[in-house]
């Protein structure tokens, strides 16, 4: 099994599993990753990993709580044009992932999930997973959330795991959740670290809305400028990574998703009946 | 001439004054509006006409500094399902906002414009510009930059409108951009004040990406629910708009994104050559 | 407000108007414009300009006879690849034009609008105006009716602005209606006199199907090889022309749009009733 | 051989002869007919066939004054939402017709041929035939031309079929060309005469663009309202038609088309070499 | 009339004729063409004749039966990539014939047409008429049934005429049925025998889906490679071919494919009854 | 790590050994699965987890022939209409898998993969696939194969797993391949034999085209008909099953697959060199 909360994803679930969980929940999680370069030691799919266990966490506090949500099937594709001069980054067209985002929520809708959220796995798949909520809300009248969880996480980040210089795709934080989700796949000792030094943005809110800005300009976005011939392709110093690190991070990821739910979908915890 | 800051729009230029401009830039601004019910006293194309001037100012502030750039075509049509109650509004679906994005910057480029900006006048098109603006650099490895407004401007314009109540759409600062642009089509008499009252959300971030949040659920944003029936349909009180505020508040917008041009683009004013 | 005649465009109306309006009337009339170089002396968006005053002058000659229509909303742009060499003429692709078009009649037809109008503001539009008129049929069973005026319109030019020499683009007439309509975007001192010769057609029909013809083949319309380099991009001489005339020009216009929906529409004035 | 002329159509010719016409020609026709009733007595394919030996004739003409073009690939489906009452009538989407017109006239330019035209075989496909060309003008600087015969025909139908009644859509001119090139498809035994009354319209040039006309609404066109249940399907009566007749229709056609040809495309025929 | 068989096809019926036989019968069989290089000597619509025969010799057969079926419209084009460096072959993309059968067959299930056979005349065309039939029954839960004749013929092949050396496309069974069908097509004096080898495939089922193997790579089909230039196009010795053999290998067809309706649809012959 | 061969699967490599292995080899293979149920004891991903495996087995086998081929990303939609009305079943369009299995394709063609191969998870994907393959081929001259192993694998499965009843999607074969490579995931004490009564077909060649038949009739195959309420959703008897029977399967479906490949591609093994 996947994960190692015991939740399983929808994928390794008997069709009979799903019938009898719909007599609970009609609530179910949809990660959306990515097939992209993370540096010399982790997996191309790393995107898609984490956010499978960001999803089983919340799901797994759920159920501490009396509360229950499947994880959906996983929509393992993503959209990353700074990424695609490194061999092995493939990515959809956003409106691929629009329409296959569509027709997997219908299906699931059609199958008796009311409410379902497409949880950010990579940064670049927002927009269209905002586009496939807009869309299924004006023609199926479907209830979709997109979860963003970078930016509420960024203070458990810097609180978990200090460090002194720039940490982020690849680095330290994103190292110690694959060492606590997927530790076989994770190479250590290819682990170069290798700290670009970007621009400095003064205008306030220039940086990307997935961070908390206003500006969206993926052309110059980390690339090749950044991200030189013979560079490793990440952002930060992976050897201050550790399981333990990632465990804390994907449980406080967990419990800010838990308690996102509980909140928009009015869910009652056993405390409360 | 639609702006007084003496800024003509694309479409009210002739061919040869685009084909002189040409000579000094190659960066246009395309505001994206909408038609959406904006209360009883704002007009439909509210969001397109503030977005227009929005990008005059911004051109007029460069002009001072010795840089050009042009207000592109306007695309007056945006996304609101939750808009869509209110006889009038009249939205298209974000793919066909994408595929309209697209065709307009293309055409940009093949014209000569190598910098476009597309300018956010409506807050649900946000998704599909984005989209727009990947599939443009992935297809045509165009710089395209996606702005949205509503994130810097929040301080200014609790300074410059304080107000002890909620102001949102259609309420006092909207109606004072629209005091300061277009007045003869904002009819005061027949505002109304409303303030409808959004459920608390304690979870962080929970609020709407365009607004620095990290959760975007458009089925539960201010619909039916907080706009009852015989409800004029916006958020505070317009009887506070002043045209003078509404031109501190584009004052202070212009120099916002003239100041993320030079920063993006490099530009460099008369002063520093 | 946009028009003289006091009738608003739809985008300039509050959703109330709107729907006090559809207490009166399910008609609204759609003018679909361009992006057009028109020469040195009159705005890219001339089309879309004289479309939106015909409309509004039928509205005004109907609510006169105590009928009433709504100038719906604007479609700016059109489909002209043989303007595409001067800077400036920004085209969509008629497929594009299709969707958007059939998009804003089903979201009016939603809005209780159950006949609408595409009036033509640019030739090569009508296509695609037609084909979105046919799908909404197929698709809708909505009564969408597709106005071309240049026909009708050949004899009331003439009559009304006498020349002995060519007129058609940015001409003499089409500068008159652009000086009745939109006087400030019309730079007279800037014109400059083209005529150019067009081959003799001696085959019976062989005009195009605007023009009365049957023959539709716009690779050969005036291009680069009738309007060669510094030419103005016009047929005809802009001296001749008058805000008068082209007052003239939108009366005969309107009077002719509003008998054609009191005929199709079989619409009863005050005094038939 | 289909027709009598003893042209080939484009399907019946092999590709040995193709690639040597190909040595003497870049043009070809390409007929676009329907499968629409057509009354008692004439076939579904009816517009098709006629389109077909239309071409052929041109073709034919043009072969005695030495220059030659193929009558291409035919398309035998149609756009006629006011005939689907009828069993047997079967359209297709214009959209899906612009579709399969765009690749085949790519794979026809890709073969060798520099110049198409898309002759009209059923009124309501001209619209689709028109947006084919435009996008292929615009994605391909394809030269495409779209035919119409019906307005320059009408003075010949009138000349050499002489009527004092209505006559249309399966009436004795139509009848004729049928038994003139697909006679043993004509079942005359089963026509029945039948003259629908259609309203009187005054407003100018309010008839269909088709037959010189401003307005398309076809909403409104013959349908049930004029073909009322048990009515044949047709308008005019059959039994005047003679084959005699019908190949003097054919004759002026193909005259036109030819000539048509001949002047758009600056043919030389042998005399003038 | 196309076919001897006396059943006519559906575009040379009336709509009439049409709808009497829905009172006898809700299938009918479309045929599914190309237009393909076929040798010197065949026409390059041989496939589609050939399967219209096919589908006429199943009435014709059903009709002995006491059963019906209608030979609904003609599809005649194809998909054959393999054969696009011949002049005279013309494709479409899969996705424009899925597009093209799914219109086809919603407006036959209107019509009253329960029961859809796409019968194959081109192999290339096989996986776009299964996807039609997959898309037809998700989305118009319509019983559409693909059916490729080339398995169950192949012993019947080798039987009725029997040759020992290769014989595929264009070869002497093919000619055979095309002397029987459509001889006036048939340029007898121009074929020329070519053998093409083909490399021996020892893996077992490497063969195409189509010909009962389990392996698809059409850029390897016989190509270029194996139709070099000068080469006449096709596989096997036409000289070999006769009318007679042709009839007796469509008897065979026929047979088969009334056949398999009758077990298919649970037909009762009027025996049975 | 997925796989016991230790081959890797694309997610779980690293961009540096993606890079490293393209020295190598310019193949890879896409396992394209399904979310399907799969009776009580086995997970929807079956089909997925199973073409994962089996491409794993041939990358294995050609190793230790000293050649390489990559295992390409994972596509696990399928589609499945006859599985619907189970929960749990979740399909994609034929279409939207086609643009999928392109977008991929393209992609990893521009990274350097000239040689694909689609292998077949779940039979109702190969139409969807050979239409992919065939557009691949015309749009961007990419040599893509698709590769169906059941029709080979008819044999083998037969010999190595012997049984006198049916045994078909969800048997014990199935259920051995399960048990082999993802045994944890399996519930063999939730399985229960059903052995659903198929009608018998005597038509020759009236099986599925995937079965070495030629009639492709989805709407028939089994469905709510032979899957009545209450039965679990398989073909047989999952008791028999055992790891080393589905060890044994995968051998030899390893070993038929790399000799594809070796024959298909002309590969030299180390011996040969």
């Amino acid at each position: 099994m996947f994960s190692k909360t015991g939740i399983p994803l929808f994928e390794e679930m008997t069709w009979k599993e799903v019938a009898d969980a719909l007599q609970q929940t009609d609530i179910c999680i949809i990660p959306v990753g990515a097939i992209e370069q993370h540096g010399y030691h982790l997996p191309l799919g790393t995107d898609t990993y984490i956010a499978q266990e960001i999803a089983c966490r919340a799901c797994s506090v759920l159920d501490k709580r009396g509360c229950k949500a499947l994880v959906g099937p996983t929509i393992p594709y993503g959209v990353h044009p700074e990424a695609m001069h490194y061999p092995g980054s493939l990515q959809v067209m956003p409106s691929t992932l629009v329409l296959l985002l569509k027709e997997m929520c219908v299906g699931l809708q059609k199958m008796g999930f009311n409410h379902i959220i497409l949880l950010m796995g990579h940064d670049g798949n927002v927009p269209a997973m905002q586009v496939a909520v807009q869309e299924l809300e004006i023609e199926n009248n479907l209830d979709v959330m997109c979860v963003n969880w970078l930016l509420p996480h960024l203070g458990d980040q810097k609180r978990l795991v200090p460090l002194d210089f720039a940490d982020g795709h690849g680095g330290a934080r994103e190292t110690s959740r694959a060492l606590s989700s997927f530790p076989d796949l994770v190479k250590m000792e290819l682990a170069e670290p290798y700290i670009p030094s970007f621009p400095k943005k003064d205008v306030p809110c220039s940086a990307e809305p997935v961070l908390g800005g206003a500006v969206y300009r993926p052309i110059k976005v980390p690339s090749m400028a950044y991200y030189p011939d013979n560079c490793p392709g990440q952002d930060g110093d992976a050897s201050y990574a550790t399981a333990e690190a990632g465990d804390a991070l994907y449980d406080a990821l967990g419990v800010w998703l838990a308690d996102l739910m509980v909140q928009e979908y009015e869910l009652k915890s056993k405390e409360d009946m």
